[in-house]
């Protein structure tokens, strides 16, 4: 079977066996851009979308340097210990690896990859950011029905990529490390304000008490910004991925977070408010992408921009002669 | 002529005459949601464009009970003394308000609205957040053919208007006052990252060493942050919009900045950036809207909604299912 293609069936019941080489074959079948494979990556989704939903989603992002796999290592291993099954994914839309990383992101989590209950799955290759979006979500639904208990959803590359798995997660860490204030500049726009926790990574050695020092610092601007989850208050923890410190700990912070959400119905708001915007997601960019794509459009967009730039033309007069131009499609 | 309708000549000398009647004739004009008016509306402003983009372009937000109108009349008033024409507009995108609010908006400055040389505009009527964005745009140019050398644009309202004014100014500045870290933590958010200043107003009397805490704080928490404007440092400033202390330094930071973005080609390649997105927002605000009023949508997105809900449905069938109805539509 590993050559010839599978059917429906034996995706579903390989993916619901825990089979680790069709989940991966699922997957790739839904990362596909071939339309003769969209038919069927959906119908897979579709009949294990009854299996989907029990894991706990966590996304994970950091400040470069912040030691990112260092720490899902470190998570995920723990995680096996204790009995989990841990998926790890990673969102990438500035992405144009192919299947070669997979070797990549094996390498850089050595001792992960070898658990038997560990899945790891490197970026898809790049495509649009909504079916960026799209194959990632997929994905992870395609590892909540193979029996991951944990989902870890890794932001990667220098793109937009937080906001992206935000969307997706329960619970979204943010990873960091001491340093001078002008270091700590480089952080995203709007990055601290969508975490539930920051977690000051290399608490070790000599740097235990910077990292203390640290984790104050954070705790004093968090003060000012609004909760990325209402009704829990973001703070800062430390750890030592290199060394285990602290997992425990924020494994503990996240138990928490999982309890009070589900207690007070934030759990399930968000995860059907997660599900409604990714289908209007989807939509909103099929219709972008249809108005961009038309040619044209393609072929009028310089010139009503230069006539706008050149004061020739309102922007209303210009927005409306493109979607004149649009209406009038064949 | 004051009760028959101007031709489009008589708008475009009157406006460019300064008229102030005509003006507001003109802005009520291109506020107008009837389709009869849009066409003049729109010839007028294209009439207008070679004499717009002369004005240093200022939005101010602040938190609530900041003193915003308090400081505009504060600085409207001394850059009116400075020899300066200011034109003051509001942008709410929650506003019920009808032509009674203009009452409202010069009470609450009524200082600034007996200078001959301030043009005080009230926000304009409800409508979609897309048509009230173009509204308030359109109104800008208007007020920049008038000879408004200065537009002060302050968001008014609950809604998420800081983004809106701040893709129509060069200097955007908010405004906030002393008090416990805990009030701070109604700050919306992302609003501190869109600002090129922070003024801390009321900061008199015992308040004062207060407000230069506050100011020392708010300077510490931009230091983790992004500035709003690249090769700009946002920082933090007090002032007294009552004792009309810190106003002509904080006209001292906007002329700075101004200088700063000039000569570094930030202003230009920002207002571009500025005219091209108010374009395209308003293309795809009009693409969603087709969308989402389209009769057939309208009456099966519920059922759609709750296929997925139930997990009868992938996200990415539903959203095929939504457009393939919307593309079957007469």
């Amino acid at each position: 079977m590993s050559s010839s293609s599978p059917s429906l069936e034996e995706y579903v019941e390989g993916v619901l066996n825990g089979d680790r080489a069709i989940l991966s074959r699922a997957i790739t079948l839904v990362e596909s851009n071939a339309s003769k494979h969209f038919e069927l990556g959906q119908n897979v989704v579709q009949k294990l979308l009854p299996y989907t939903g029990n894991s706990v989603r966590v996304g994970i992002t950091g400040v470069p340097g912040a030691g990112k796999s260092t720490f899902i290592e470190a998570l995920g291993t723990w995680l096996c210990d204790k009995g989990s099954k841990v998926a790890v994914l990673a969102v990438d839309p500035s992405s144009t690896v192919t299947r070669g990383s997979i070797l990549g992101d094996k390498t850089r989590m050595e001792r992960l990859a070898k658990e038997p209950n560990a899945y790891i799955r490197p970026s898809p290759s790049k495509g649009t950011l909504g079916g960026l979006n799209r194959k990632s979500r997929e994905t992870l639904l395609l590892c909540e029905a193979a029996g991951y208990d944990v989902i870890l959803v890794e932001t990667v590359g220098v793109g937009q990529s937080e906001t992206t798995v935000r969307s997706m997660v329960d619970f979204f860490l943010f990873l960091v490390i001491t340093g001078a204030g002008d270091e700590l500049q480089g952080i995203k726009k709007g990055v601290m304000e969508l975490a539930d926790a920051i977690l000051v990574n290399k608490a070790d050695g000599n740097n235990i008490t910077k990292a203390e020092a640290t984790k104050i610092d954070y705790d004093r601007i968090l003060h000012y910004l609004r909760p990325a989850t209402e009704g829990w208050i973001t703070r800062a923890h430390t750890c030592s991925a290199i060394k285990g410190t602290g997992i425990e700990e924020i494994w503990g912070v996240i138990g928490q977070f999982m309890q009070n959400v589900r207690s007070s119905g934030m759990f399930d708001e968000r995860r059907k408010r997660q599900t409604l915007s990714w289908v209007y997601g989807m939509v909103e960019d099929q219709l972008r992408a249809s108005f961009y794509d038309n040619p044209a459009i393609a072929s009028n967009r310089d010139d009503v921009e230069s006539r706008v730039l050149r004061g020739e033309l309102s922007a209303t007069q210009a927005a409306q002669t493109l979607l004149n131009i649009y209406a009038a499609r064949p």
